[in-house]
C-alpha cells in the first residue's frame, strides 16, 4: 500500500481551491484572520466536533448544515470564537448566507468555523464585507494562506497531503490544521479541514473520519482543556473518478490508511507546536488488557502536568509516568509495569517488572534533551497497544496564557 | 455552635505528643525528614486514601493496620515515597514493628506514611535506627516539628486546631498537613494527620472524616495529578471524657462542623501554597441542578491550566471559566450562565445570563491582582452549590517540577 506525501495541502486534491486574507478582525495587519476552502463540485461531507457542552454558534450551525451530509465550502475566522456573545448563531447564519451567495451555493453547503476569544461581540459586518475579496482570492496555491489564516498562537504552518491508489485511480487527501492551546483528548481538539477527490459514500466517509480522529487527534493533549469551537471536517468531491468507495470496498482500508497518515502527521505537528512547547512527547503503551485501557493510559501519561514539567527539565522522573498510569481509567495489573525512555540519543530502561532500575542519569539526561521523546510503557497484562502525543510544560506556556487577550 | 481556633496543632487535643527530626534520609541536614505522633491511650481511627491504582507499601500497610479501626501512633518520612522500589511493603512492616516496639504497642496500631520520590530503594535502616531518638523527642509542643518533617516542597507550615463543646465537655481536634504538588480532587490529595480527644464511635469517626474530606480536601487541585501515597487519618483517644458520640448524637453535627473547619482551613492552605502559586483561587458554583454537578463544575474551573495561567497574568479571560464548565461532567443548562470575579479589591460581573458583558478592564485587573480570587458561577438551573480551591499556574511551578529530583 503506497501512500505518498505530495505538496499542495487542501488544494492537492483535484477541484479544490483555497484562500486566506486579513479581513480586519485582527488588529495586526500582517496576520491573516479569515480563510476559505472551496470545491467546484458538491461534496459528500462529514464532521467530528468538540465534546464540550458549550458550543459556538459557528459549530452549531455547521452541525445543522452537515445533517444533509453535503458541503462545498469552508469559511473560518481566527479572532472571535463566536460563543457566548450576542447573536452567535445568527452571526454564523449570516456568514453562511453571504458565502453561499458569493459562491452560488446553498447556505447549508457551507462549513462555518471560528476560533479566538470567547464571549466578545463579533464584528460580523467586517467578515461579510470581506467575503467577495476572499472568494476572488481562491486559487490552487492558496492552501498555505488558508492554513495561516485559521491559526491563533501556532508557530508552525500545518498542512499535509498524500496520494494513493484506490478505486482503480489515483486519489488524494489534503488538510490544514490549527492547534496550539485548549488541546485535549476525547474531542475534536482543534480545527482541521480535510479535502479529498476520492469518490466515497458519505457513511464510509464519516466512519473513516471518526476512526482516524479516534487514534490521532483524540490521542493528543497540550493542556487538558477542550475548546467550545473545535471540529475536524472532510469534504469529498469525487473528482478523481474511479469506483465509489463504500465501507465494504477493498480499497476502503487504503483510503482509511491514507486519511490516518494525514491526521497523524497533523496531530503530531499540533502536539509538537503546543503552546510554549520545546519537546514532542510520544507515549506508547503496550501489553494492555484492552484498547480502551491502552488509550487512557497513554493519554494519562502525556496529560500529566508533573511529567510534562519533568520533561521540560530533561529529568528522568519516571515515578511521574507511574503516577499518571495509576490515575488513568480502566483496570490493569499494576505490579509488573516496565518503563523506558527513548530518543535520537538512545534508549534507557528505568523501571522493569514493577521495580525501579538503577540507571545512568547522565545518559538519561542526554536522551531527554532531544526534541522528540518516546516513553514506552509495557503493562505486561495483555496484547493491546495505543500511542498518544503531547508536549512539555514550559515557562512559555504560562507566559502565553497569562497574556492571551492582551 | 462555637468552634474556636486554639494553638497546638496535633498536640492540642489532650493526651497527644509529636516530634520531627532529621534522620538522614534527606541530604540537607537543616530540613527534617521524619515525623511521629503518639497518643498515650488507644484510639479509634479512620482513614481516607488516594484513588490512584498504584499505592505505596506504606499506604497499603496502613490500610491493613486500620482494618481493626484502632491506632495509637503515626510515623511518616518525607523523602522516599516507598513505592515501586524493592520490598516496599516489607519496609513498611519493619517500620511499624520498630515503632511499636519502641512505644510498647501492637504493630497494627501504627499508621505508616511516606512521601517523596517514587521508585527509589529506601534506606530503611536509617529510619529504623532513628526511631528511638524520634520517640524520645515526643512532646506536647512537637506539632510544628512534626508538621515540618512531613513536608517536601511546601513553603508554609500547615497545622490547625479547634476547641468546641460536645458530649457535655470541651473537646479538641488538631491536625498537620503536607501539600504542594500532585494535588487533585477525588482522592486523599496529600498527607494530613488529625488527632482528637473526642470520645466517638469508630463508625461515626469514619463517616465524619469521609464527609469532611469530600467537601474540603477532595475539592482542591494544584495540578490535576493524584499521588500514589496520600492519606488523611484521624485518631480519637476519648481523653476529653464526655458522652461517646455516635452518628445519632445531637453533638455529632458539632463534631463534624469542627472537623470540617479544620480540614477546610488546611485544604485552603494547601491550595494557596500549591507549587509555585502566587494566588489562591476559590470557585463557588451556585444554581446547579445537583450537588455532584456543582462539585464537578467548581473543580473543573479551578483545574483548568488555561484559567490558572490567566489568573497568574491577572487576565479576566472568563471565556476560560466557561470552557472549563462546558468540559465538566454532569448535565446542566448552558444558556444562562453568569460569571463574576471578586477579591478584596472589589467585584465585577463579566458574563450575565449567557452573554458576555462589557466591563472595565482596569477594574478587573485591580481585582485579579489580589492574593485571593473568588470566581462565582451561577448556572441558574437549580439550588445546589459547591466550592473548590486551587491556585494559579506559574513559571515557578514549571521550574520546581522540572528540577524536583535534583
Amino acid at each position: 500500500m503506497n501512500i505518498n506525501y505530495i505538496p499542495g495541502g487542501v488544494c492537492a486534491p483535484q477541484g479544490f481551491t483555497a484562500a486566506g486574507i486579513h479581513c480586519g478582525l485582527r488588529k495586526n495587519k500582517n496576520k491573516m484572520d479569515l480563510a476559505m476552502i472551496f470545491s467546484e463540485k458538491p461534496c459528500a461531507a462529514a464532521v467530528v466536533s468538540t465534546k464540550n457542552k458549550i458550543k459556538s454558534g459557528s459549530l452549531l450551525q455547521t452541525l445543522e448544515n452537515l445533517s444533509g451530509n453535503t458541503a462545498q465550502a469552508v469559511i473560518c475566522n481566527s479572532v472571535n470564537a463566536n460563543v457566548y456573545n450576542s447573536g452567535s448563531l445568527d452571526n454564523a447564519k449570516r456568514i453562511c448566507s453571504r458565502t453561499a451567495a458569493e459562491l452560488l451555493l446553498e447556505p447549508s453547503d457551507v462549513i462555518v468555523a471560528s476560533t479566538g476569544v470567547i464571549g466578545q461581540d463579533m464584528n460580523t459586518e467586517v467578515i461579510l464585507n470581506s467575503i467577495p475579496v476572499l472568494a476572488s482570492s481562491l486559487s490552487g496555491s492558496g492552501s498555505p494562506d488558508a492554513a495561516r489564516a485559521i491559526q491563533t498562537t501556532d508557530i508552525t504552518l500545518k498542512e499535509y497531503a498524500v496520494e494513493f491508489m484506490a478505486g482503480g485511480v489515483k486519489q488524494r487527501i489534503g488538510a490544514i490544521a490549527k492547534g496550539a492551546g485548549m488541546i485535549h483528548p476525547n474531542m475534536a481538539t482543534m480545527l482541521c479541514f480535510i479535502t479529498t477527490d476520492a469518490d466515497i459514500e458519505v457513511s464510509a466517509l464519516q466512519k473513516a473520519l471518526t476512526c482516524a480522529c479516534d487514534i490521532t487527534f483524540n490521542m493528543i493533549s497540550v493542556d487538558g482543556d477542550s475548546s467550545t469551537n473545535d471540529m475536524v471536517s472532510i469534504m469529498a468531491n469525487g473528482e478523481s473518478g474511479g469506483t465509489c468507495l463504500t465501507v465494504d470496498s477493498e480499497d476502503y482500508r487504503t483510503f482509511l490508511h491514507a486519511l490516518v497518515k494525514v491526521t497523524r502527521y497533523l496531530a503530531r505537528a499540533i502536539a509538537a507546536d503546543g503552546e510554549g512547547a520545546t519537546r514532542l512527547l510520544e507515549c506508547t503503551v503496550i501489553g494492555a488488557p484492552g484498547s480502551t485501557v491502552a488509550k487512557s493510559a497513554a493519554r494519562a501519561v502525556i496529560s500529566s502536568n508533573l511529567l510534562k514539567s519533568a520533561m521540560f527539565g530533561s529529568d528522568a522522573n519516571w515515578g511521574r509516568v507511574l503516577m499518571a498510569l495509576g490515575n488513568s481509567e480502566g483496570c490493569f495489573n499494576t505490579d509488573r509495569i516496565s518503563i523506558s525512555f527513548k530518543s535520537a540519543a538512545g534508549s534507557i530502561d528505568v523501571c522493569e517488572n514493577g521495580t525501579g532500575k538503577i540507571f545512568d542519569e547522565t545518559k538519561a539526561y542526554e536522551i531527554l534533551r532531544e526534541k522528540e521523546i518516546k516513553i514506552i510503557v509495557d503493562l505486561q497484562d495483555g496484547t493491546h497497544r495505543a500511542t498518544a502525543w503531547g508536549c512539555d510544560l514550559t515557562y512559555e506556556y504560562v507566559k502565553i496564557n497569562g497574556e492571551y487577550r492582551s
